[in-house]
C-alpha cells in the first residue's frame, strides 16, 4: 500500500485510532467481568497521575519515563497523548526520554523510535 | 477489511492459527539443529508442566501468571490454550490475571488485555 | 559471632525475625504518610491472596512463582511462609521452583538457593 | 551491636556512609581504567540529570521513579539523596513513590521500603 | 495477501526492509532533534562495538545474547544482520543462543523463534 | 571490625569464601531434593559453557554480559571467577563489561562496581 506509512507509525502497531479502539473494548470487557481486585487496581491507576503535591503534568512525565524503561509501548502510547494533552513540549518530551534512555541503556532505544514516532503523528492530526 | 477485529484480537498479532503455525515451523527448525543444549531445554521445558506433586491445571496457572508477569505475550497464547485444555474456569482465568497484575503492576495492562482477548476468541471458536 | 550460618541462611541477608521487624516498621511508617493511592495498594495486595474461585493455598504458589521470575528475595520469603502456613509440602513447593526456574532460567537460580534456604529454615523453627 | 537498626536502616545493607564509600572507592578504579566506552558513559550519566527543558528537581524524580520501576536499591538511594539536595518535599517523594509502585506492582514494595528508610534516615542527620 | 508468510517470519513484525527503513528514518527524526544527551548515546551505542581487546565478532555475540536475555526483537534483529556481516556461523549463532536461552529461561523461546527465522530469512537473500 | 572492607568489597555481600560456601552447601540441598526438572536444568546449566562452536572463554563471556544486562550479582560472581580461569585479560574483562552497560544501562552500573571490586579482590588472592 503506497500511503501505509502514513498509517502506522512502525512496523507491527496499529494506528493510534486502532490502539484506542482496541483498548477501550478490552477494557469495558475486563471491567464487565466484576473481578474485584482487577477493578479497583484499574481505578487506582487512575487515581495514581491525578494532581496532588505534584501537577498532573509531572506525573505524567514519571509514567512516561517508567513506561520507556519497562520498555511497554502501549504504556507509552498512553503517556505520550496525555502528556501532549498537559501541554508538554516537544523539547521537555525529549528530555524525559533522554532520562530513560541513559537509565535504562539501548534496549530502550526501539521504543524510543516507536514514542518519537507516535509523538510526530500526534503534531500531524 | 471490514471483519478485521473478528481475525485478530489485538492490533499487531496475528490470528491463533498463524500463531500456532509459526511456532510449529519454527519449533521444527530449531530442533532441526540439532544443538543439544538447546533441544534439551525445550524438551524441560514439557516436562515442567506434567503432573506430579501439583495437577496439571495448577501448573498451567503458574506459567499462566509468571508469562503475565514477565509479560511475553506469545507465551500466555500458549497458557491460555492449555489452561482452557485442563478446564479451568473463567473466573479461575481472572483471579490468576489478578494476581500478576499487583505483583507485576499496570505495565502488564496491555498484556492482560491480549491475555482476555485470547481466552474470549477461543470461547467463540 | 561462631555460630553465624545458623542465623542467616545466606550472605547479605538478615534472619527471618529481621525481615518481619524491618518489614513490618516500615509498613508502617509508609502507611502512616496517608498517600492514598500508596494505602489502597497495600491494601489491594492483601486482597489479592483471599479465597475466591482459586483457594488460597494456590494463591500462594502463584505468588510465589511471580516472585520468583521477578526475581525478589523479600517478596519470596512472604510467599514462603505463607506458603508453609497454608499447608504446602516440600514436593509442592519444589515443583512450583521448578516452573520458576524453567521460564525464568539460570538466573533465578541465586533465588531459588535463597528460597530453599528459607524454607528450610522454617522447618526447624 | 546492640543499635545495629540505627546505623542500617534494612537487613543487608550497609550505612549510608558505607555505600558513598564503596560508590567512590569503585567510580575511581573504574575510572582510571580508561575504558572509554565506560567513561564516556559515566560521563553521559551525569549530564543526563542537567538543567535544560525540564529543571533538576523533576528530572531527579524522573531518575527515582525508573530507578524504582527498575529495582535498583544502589540507584533509588542515589536518586533520594539527591532528590533531598534539590528541595523535594516528603510529600512529592511518596508521590514519585506511589507512582512507580501502580506501574512496577507490589514487588516494589520491598524497595519502596528500602527508600522510605533512606528518607528517614537522612531527615534525622 | 497469499504469499504473505513469504514476506514476514512471523506474526506482527515487518519485513526486514520495513525494519531498516523504519529504523533509519526514525534514528535521523531523533538525531537532528539534537538532544545532547540521546545524541552522544546513539555514538556511544556504536563505539561500544568498535574492535579492542575484543575483536568485532565476540562484540556481536555479546550484543546478541543480551539482547536476547532482555528480549528486545529489534535489537536482536539487528545483531543477527551484524553477526552475518562479521562472519558468525549458524552453529556459532545457535551456541550464543543456547546460553541466553539457558540464563534467560524459556520466556526468551519466542524471541528466539524470530531470531533464527531472521537468520534464515537473510540465508536465502 | 577496623579492616572489614578487606574483607568484603561491597556492602551487603560476604566474602568470595561465603558465596562459594553457601552456594555449594544450598545446591547439594537442592540436588538431593530429587526434583526432576530441577536437576536436569542445573546439567545443563553446566552443558551450556562447554566447548562446541564457541570455546569456552567467549561463552563465559557470554555468561557474564547476560548476567550484567539481568543484574544478577551472584550469576557475575560465578562468571567472574570463570572468565579469569579461562584467562580472560582485565581489558577484555572491562569491554565485556562495557557492552552490559550500554546495552543495559546506568542501572547496571552498581552491578558493574560490584563485579569490577570481585574481579580486583581475585587479581589481590
Amino acid at each position: 500500500m503506497s500511503d501505509h506509512s502514513h498509517d502506522t507509525p512502525h512496523e507491527g502497531a496499529g494506528t493510534l485510532a486502532e490502539f484506542r479502539q482496541f483498548r477501550e473494548r478490552m477494557n469495558k470487557e475486563i471491567l464487565d467481568e466484576g473481578n474485584l481486585v482487577v477493578n479497583r487496581f484499574f481505578a487506582l491507576d487512575g487515581r495514581a497521575y491525578e494532581e496532588g503535591a505534584l501537577d498532573v503534568k509531572t506525573k505524567e512525565l514519571l509514567g512516561l519515563v517508567a513506561s520507556l524503561v519497562l520498555r511497554c509501548d502501549d504504556c507509552i502510547t498512553y503517556h505520550v497523548v496525555r502528556s501532549r494533552e498537559e501541554g508538554v513540549s516537544r523539547a521537555e518530551f525529549f528530555e524525559t526520554l533522554s532520562v530513560g534512555l541513559v537509565v535504562g541503556g539501548s534496549i530502550t532505544i526501539p521504543h524510543l523510535r516507536r514514542a518519537v514516532a507516535r509523538w510526530s503523528e500526534l503534531e500531524t492530526t
